[in-house]
């Protein structure tokens, strides 16, 4: 191992009680080490893209078209991309992402969650209400939770679960961006 | 069925070639039947929360926090959230996740890809270099793509793959959102 870089990182985690309450904090360190030669730039903390897979192309786009979005730009018949605020949502051939992404499809759900904020409970419901309108499935539905919010889960015929929460602890900006504090 | 309401919606595709030059527009149009009484909001294009399961959590937390990312909050010893430009970054339990999500756990890869978009074909491979120092690994490495771009492939060590990419064709802007045009 002579001549590896090691990448040296200190993290500092913000506890605090589920209604945002500040509380102790606590460092992390840890240390890793890579290959020879490589330059380790950090990464910044943003995602420019998510994109789902499907196995039905128009039923998973006539679903998002259905919940209101608008726009898709289509490089081809397989790939769907939507502006979603400052990032891009896409939608791909389940198959061929799994390929392109290196991965073994598991053939479910995969551990990834997303979540759509709301200014108050009244929207939660109503957003679960066109989801389940638009083809969805509704497997929680809106109710107060543990965390002092209100949040329920819709399902795409894709199988991609998202969580509709109205949460007072964070900040839901005009522009639709949100905040931790 | 009588009562009903119909979710309609006009989805304009505007199709570009590979490279992101303009070519036909096409319109698709939908109708969908909802429950009696239900208010039927659109729902914004934006995400709000991505949360991403783990098995381990020191393990999970420790390579975002290798990568870079700093400033975690922590409600309690199971979820982590990052600020991550005007969205938020989550890490959970997968099985909590799950049951919360109101879905069955596949196992492995769940057709859910994110990706990372830099500057230049050389931060590909800077990103992709630290990720693996990180203890990541990397299934596809920097090389050109089909669609006149650079990218490859990190996978975390919980298994969520995310591509790091240089798109000429998008805008990335300097406080790091990105546009399709």
């Amino acid at each position: 191992m002579d001549c590896s870089l090691v990448v040296d990182c200190s993290l500092v985690v913000h506890y605090c009680d589920r209604r945002g309450r500040p509380g102790e904090n606590r460092s992390v360190s840890c240390k890793r080490v890579g290959r020879e030669g490589a330059i380790l730039a950090a990464m910044d903390q943003r995602i420019s893209l998510i994109t789902l897979g499907y196995r039905d192309h128009a039923r998973a786009r006539d679903f998002y078209a259905a919940l209101g979005w608008t726009d898709a730009v289509a490089p081809d018949d397989e790939v769907v991309f939507f502006q979603a605020g400052g990032m891009i949502f896409a939608l791909w051939d389940r198959a061929k992402l799994a390929a392109d992404s290196g991965v073994q499809d598991g053939g479910g759900w995969g551990g990834v969650t997303l979540a759509y904020l709301v200014g108050s409970p009244e929207e939660v419901d109503d957003v679960l209400a066109r989801a389940q309108a638009a083809g969805g499935s509704v497997p929680r539905p809106g109710g107060t939770t543990v965390w002092g919010g209100y949040s329920g889960i819709f399902v795409d015929p894709e199988g991609h679960p998202w969580e509709v929460a109205h949460n007072p602890g964070w900040v839901l900006h005009e522009d639709g961006t949100v905040s931790l504090s």
